[in-house]
């Protein structure tokens, strides 16, 4: 039985990252889960026009996207509830930089992307930052035999209408494989 | 120790959802996991322009976004892997019609959300469809206390390092709660 709920927007889960940035020259983290893929080279964060960090990623240019691991949920919720306006987030995370200057990124978190800011699309109460990872870096131990293994990252991921995190669960079927097995 | 793999995109994984429209007076189905939310009414999906459906959702300005539960991997990634040019995908799934009459859904398909076309954000290889939902359609199954429950939606999630699909993992921890233990 089919029930229509509304128009509800219901493309969760979807990944949490922390937003790294320089605001008023201190590194600033923001928790966002609305997320996106724009092609294999840009990804999307949308964030609220009223955000703290949207000044320092116009300014700079550039911003990290850094992958809390499920360890580190409370800090990483903490930061989504409060601004950077009325708290200091510089002490809770450890900073690095890379090429980028401007980007900080995580020193706990297994996978951090410094990013160039290429484009903004515009919203009435979000800005859509459109960016492109220039460097990629992990802990030696996320990776199987050299690629990224999410089971080893241990992402943390959320959804709106229940507004809960989630763990991943485990790997059960090859892409661009097991469809061959269909049948009419 | 932190290693520099590049400039990968590592924003993964992504839910993984069948995107219906009619093309050529046929419902066609295609699978992405390249979507993204822009605000909270607005959804991206991402598509190369090579694609069959392109046509069909520039044409009539509408398409559905349909979740694959893990037992419809197979079909799934079938649809992923041969285009709607070469094979004739409309037995494959039985599709139903809301509102919007041109945005095939899944039957079979826990969730469904039927969706307007509000803007086409271009790039050189992709179209990216902003699309707004009008109607989300679910299965009475999937809701616990009258919410859409993930856990019972069974979501795949994709990763494009090692081209793997995921189940979803447990539910953890609250949001915009659990950070309130956060000291200093």
């Amino acid at each position: 039985m089919k029930k229509n709920i509304g128009a509800i927007n219901a493309l969760y889960p979807m990944p949490v990252v922390l937003v790294g940035t320089v605001v008023d020259g201190k590194p600033n983290y923001i928790t966002i889960a609305h997320v996106g893929i724009i092609d294999m080279e840009t990804i999307s964060i949308s964030t609220n026009k009223t955000h703290y960090s949207n000044k320092g990623i116009k300014e700079q240019k550039t911003l990290s996207i850094n992958f809390p691991t499920e360890d580190m949920v409370v800090e990483t919720d903490y930061v989504g509830i409060f601004s950077g306006s009325k708290v200091d987030k510089t002490q809770i995370f450890e900073s690095f930089y890379g090429e980028l200057k401007t980007a900080p990124m995580i020193k706990k978190s297994p996978l951090s992307m410094e990013c160039e800011v290429v484009d903004i699309y515009d919203t009435p109460n979000y800005d859509i930052f459109l960016v492109k990872p220039k460097n990629t870096y992990c802990n030696d131990e996320v990776l199987t035999d050299g690629l990224l293994d999410y089971k080893k990252i241990k992402p943390m991921m959320f959804d709106m209408p229940t507004r809960r995190y989630w763990k991943l669960g485990e790997a059960f079927a090859q892409c661009w494989s097991i469809g061959k097995e269909y049948k009419e």
